[in-house]
């Protein structure tokens, strides 16, 4: 608007070009390569459907060790043949492993780690998400994470929004040991931020749970064991050969191009919109991940 | 625990049985009669999909008068006939009708609708959320719908939250007709606010939506018609044989049971849970609705 005064003032007479009004992709589009960040392939769990379809999920050592320890030494013990789906409940989570089996943990599983629900605040740089949190004193963003907090419990956890990971357990003091994990597929079930520990979240693929028919039982359990949907497998991206691994990376949410992106979620003001909100839930602002070329 | 303590300074060895701590869902199941109210069968738009299943929509008159008339006189003159979901976009919407026609408008159809996105305040009894929002000053329930509100602009709107049902428009200031609806079905897009015409909410088979391929073209359009989910037809409750009608009823949020409820959604203390939240998305509350015996 500034430029189109500008050029009256100058006694232009041609129209100012209407200025296009930025869109989070536009941002995303237009964001310096020295925005992004690789995720490491040891942090990438590539699990494939029998029957097609590929999900990635970066895991978040920063966020719960033990727990994401536990994964990785599951993934390299080949502890997950035969897993499958086994729960979909709408509008809350689909859930896969082995469901309820003795099978034995293999080597470097940790059977009973701490409860890693929250961690310390200190050493994390977040960016504030600056708009209020119904869930925790304060909200943002760590290193790509969307995460809560509370400056003065001295706390931060990750927030449970849709395509997050997390760690099935049994009624506390059991924490999960890793081998039945669940993504959120609907509105954030923030409730159980603090409640359960999250280890990652889905990057690609999160589409191939989201459409999976839901589950009739109670929670969303599927009803017949014919109805489980069959994983080919589960390995981590630096365990796969380097030719086929698939690379991610995502925005680094200290940078300048991720505060731009950020204002922009909570002030859409491109062609379709007419009210900007002024505002934005933590779980509606998604942190950009893309596929890197290999 | 002042039970217990009592039996304690009364000197009883028998030890206190534990009180039960209420769940939602056990909120839900005790209250009373008197909190439960019956949703009007000319507010109830019934679609099934020709391959089998049924998706029920409870229009929100008061809210979007003339596009739910609009939607009223659609599904009358039989306008639907043909229709399709032909946009599935994952984490987003499922969008369904005749896409891009221009078949003419059943009698008493407003073709140019006023932009019904949100009313005046007057009028409203709200329950107050509680919690913070961060897209409207202030956020709650009326009438068993979820909104944001203002109290200095005197405006109101329902919110956009998982299930929310809008109209399908083009640019402004083209404010769409209603022959064009979408459902949400992942996180709750809030940016679309005091936007677009919201009219309702899926009140029984959002799953049969959301578990939908996802298309593949830009904003998760399908692809070839091929892939296009055939409709079977789109009535009123209301025009159905009374023996036919589904009927279903919603908690009054103005009763004692949805303030017990509402505590409980924010304050989850029930064996699995180790820290309420003490605070919930508005979107995370999900007001209860049942089918009624007919």
């Amino acid at each position: 608007m500034k430029v189109s005064i500008l050029f009256v003032a100058l006694g232009l007479t041609a129209a100012a070009p209407a200025k296009k009004l930025e869109t989070p992709t536009d941002v995303v589009a237009s964001a310096p390569a020295s925005a992004w960040k690789t995720i490491p392939a040891d942090d990438l769990l590539v699990m494939d459907l029998a029957g097609g379809g590929r999900i990635v999920i970066q895991l978040a050592p920063a966020f719960a060790p033990v727990h994401v320890a536990n994964i990785k030494a599951l993934a390299r013990g080949h502890y997950w043949d035969g897993a499958t789906v086994y729960r979909v409940q709408d509008n809350y989570v689909a859930q896969w492993g082995l469901n309820e089996s003795d099978k034995p943990w293999p080597a470097g599983v940790t059977a009973k780690p701490p409860a890693e629900y929250t961690r310390s605040l200190k050493g994390l740089a977040v960016r504030p998400l600056g708009s209020p949190d119904p869930y925790a004193p304060g909200a943002g963003f760590v290193a790509g994470w969307p995460v809560a907090y509370s400056p003065k419990g001295n706390w931060a956890n990750l927030a449970h929004c849709y395509a997050s990971v997390g760690v099935g357990r049994d009624l506390s003091p059991d924490t999960g040991t890793g081998g039945e994990l669940y993504a959120v597929i609907g509105h954030a079930p923030r409730q159980l931020d603090r409640v359960i520990a999250l280890v990652g979240r889905v990057v690609e693929g999160i589409d191939k749970l989201s459409s999976l028919p839901r589950g009739t039982e109670a929670l969303g359990f599927y009803k017949d064991k014919a109805q489980y949907v069959p994983i080919a497998g589960i390995r981590l991206a630096s365990d796969m050969p380097a030719a086929e691994r698939p690379s991610y990376e995502y925005m680094d949410t200290a940078s300048p191009a991720f505060a731009r992106y950020l204002h922009v979620r909570a002030n859409r003001h491109d062609d379709f919109y007419i009210r900007p909100a002024g505002g934005v839930d933590l779980c509606n602002v998604q942190v950009p991940v893309r596929k890197k070329a290999t």
